[in-house]
């Protein structure tokens, strides 16, 4: 197909061939600067694209496709909304608006349709799809790739959300949404607020909050995997804070005692799928 | 103290005034250049230089410091060989040798002082040690920062020795070493050759190879922990060839079927935290 043919009953793609075209504006010098909440984000790669496209909450506002890639995702665009133009440019386009080299040549802009989403609202909607599924609640979680690997292991494992707290990083931010592999876009999930709001509104969902420390006693066979629970996570290096290991229950990964700390995405990932597979041998033997 | 003073009966540290100084030379344009192998590697930040102080197999050829962080690591610098200098800049004079803002302030040069190991050396320095723990073959992984990833968590969970075929990226690059924390700098390993030779060279050291496969049968709570593994992992995408997965046996981690694959180095630090807790246990009712 040529860039003008229309896709499947949709407007025909847009050529852009200035950069400086004010309709890609959005998509101008991405990697400096981080659009995110009002100023609507950046989804990178086709993968990512399918999530936006199976998203509820997440809205494209315009693609940008490289004009070599357009032949290969018109499925994928097939799915998206009518009103979401397509702008199509060559490499050498492409390559200046972006500021670097696109090498994946697909580029969406997308809007949040519901950013006032709070952990409540969130906790709710987890709850009414598997009850006894865990969430995490990520405290003080600085660095976009970190909460972009947490989102991706929440999903593998069935996490029901993720809530951050204020002193988190945005998980809309372009390096957590590509890290994430898309699923920022599909996992549920709330930011904002204190630790202590997060841990009383889990509680307050019906969730049994647990702190991933490595100065507690519990360990991971000990979990029992029947009962709901909000999986809590702070930063490596500071850790959870005092006020929020002295209140809430513990669990420890086992490890060296010669090694300080593990990721946080990776702990993460070690205790939901712990949880994951003890969920499942639990419901095979309920069967 | 000043940049001048002695520490503890070494030569004193040498003042750098001019980024172009030939003796910084290896430092210059860091991010830009990766030196590994015959050209020795760079190591960042004073958690890394304690790894380096502990190798025997690396040595330091040279330390920069940045003037302001001198007194703080005096201890750390003790550690060093007699022969390795310590240059000092300031924050001006460091950013412009190694070409972006070195935010760490402690940059090492270091040498492989035995880069000719085969995997055969490697593992049976690793059986000497502790003859059941696993240890890792890794084919094809060539980002740097799974890499890095891939040893941290070997270290924290026990592994005895880390393969990587000829196909995957050196373990001494510099963003590999930095996100290892160091770990690549005491963790046994070799690089080199096909994934069948390491595999033949696990099993001809009396390991049992065992592929981290999400098609495998094998689930985690299967899995005998006095037995040593070889646990033996692809790339994310294009996952283990088939030469290998068809012939020895696999073990998947249990996980929602509608995602494609967890990042490698998370899926390693699953199955060995899960190795290492039944270890654990088995050490325990044992005695």
């Amino acid at each position: 197909m040529t860039t003008t043919d229309a896709i499947a009953g949709r407007p025909a793609p847009i050529p852009i061939t200035d950069p400086d075209d004010p309709r890609i504006a959005v998509f101008r010098a991405v990697r400096e600067k981080d659009l995110t909440g009002r100023h609507g984000f950046i989804a990178e790669g086709s993968v990512v694209l399918d999530q936006l496209a199976l998203s509820r909450r997440f809205r494209p506002s315009a693609l940008l496709v490289l004009d070599s890639r357009l032949a290969g995702i018109t499925d994928r665009i097939a799915r998206l909304p009518q009103d979401c133009p397509v702008y199509v440019a060559s490499r050498e386009v492409i390559d200046a608006i972006a500021g670097f080299p696109m090498h994946r040549g697909v580029l969406a802009h997308g809007i949040d349709m519901a950013a006032g989403l709070t952990a409540a609202d969130v906790l709710s909607v987890a709850r009414a799809g598997d009850p006894a599924a865990p969430i995490l609640i990520a405290l003080g979680i600085a660095n976009h790739d970190n909460m972009g690997a947490l989102f991706r292991n929440a999903r593998a494992f069935g996490a029901g959300a993720v809530l951050m707290d204020e002193a988190s990083c945005h998980p809309l931010y372009r390096k957590a949404v590509r890290v994430s592999v898309g699923t920022v876009l599909t996992e549920p999930w709330a930011r904002g607020g204190t630790p202590i709001d997060l841990i009383e509104a889990a509680i307050a969902a019906g969730y049994e909050p647990l702190a991933l420390d490595p100065k507690a006693e519990g360990s991971l066979g000990s979990l029992d995997p029947s009962r709901p629970r909000a999986l809590v996570l702070g930063a490596e290096g500071p850790g959870l804070p005092r006020a929020v290991t002295d209140r809430i229950a513990g669990v420890r990964i086992a490890m060296r005692s010669d090694v300080d700390s593990l990721n946080v995405a990776t702990s993460a990932a070690i205790v939901l799928a712990r949880l994951y597979e003890a969920r499942a041998d639990l419901s095979r033997s309920v069967r």
